[in-house]
């Protein structure tokens, strides 16, 4: 495993647990400035929608692994397949499971940062599936 | 643009192209030997599903546009950004709208020839959208 792939897989271990600690100041510091996140039935969204997302959710846990599936480093650029399973745990009410694949690329930035740059989420309700 | 941002739109023309008129072939042509296709509430697949999945459909005649919303070209490998709407029309029933986004990563081969090597397909029915 070289260098970069590591790196990339620690930064995907940190988005989860930011993710599960709701730090969104850790989050937006693995993103790009342009990030864009794609999911399904919506418009590409960018920063600023994702903290307005992560903080409506505020009051709800998640919980979920990640498996990488791929990984392949092109220079300055990456990209990575993995397949994701989470819960949105709300204080009432029932849990939420998602789970599905995710294509992704990063960028190593000036700094020599990672960060991610795109990013298209296909998770679906467990009720959506086949 | 560059020759290789032309060369990639004329790309997803021929993709598009070979898709409504049942040429399969010509759409082999344009994707990598290990190309993984992604969709929600569905595995990674690759050529041989692809091909299977096409053939299901051959009785089904497809409409659609697609507009690139983002092209980067990254040396030998590429990734785009679009939006698609489609309407798959049987031979009899009612037409069967979706759209939404995609996001795709190709690469150069030794050939010299650009081909989609991994595709993100976020489209869903016009009637599961919000």
């Amino acid at each position: 495993m070289t260098e970069d792939e590591r790196t990339i897989r620690g930064l995907v271990d940190g988005w989860f647990a930011a993710s599960r600690a709701g730090d969104y100041a850790t989050i937006l510091s693995l993103m790009t400035e342009d990030a864009v996140f794609m999911a399904p039935g919506a418009k590409p969204f960018g920063r600023e929608a994702f903290i307005a997302a992560a903080q409506t959710a505020k009051n709800i846990r998640l919980e979920g692994k990640s498996e990488i599936e791929e990984i392949q480093v092109l220079g300055d650029w990456a990209y990575l397949r993995s397949h994701i399973e989470i819960a949105a745990i709300p204080v009432f009410g029932q849990p939420v499971r998602r789970s599905g694949h995710t294509l992704t690329i990063l960028r190593k930035e000036a700094d020599g940062q990672w960060r991610v740059a795109r990013d298209a989420n296909l998770l679906t309700a467990e009720s959506a599936r086949g």
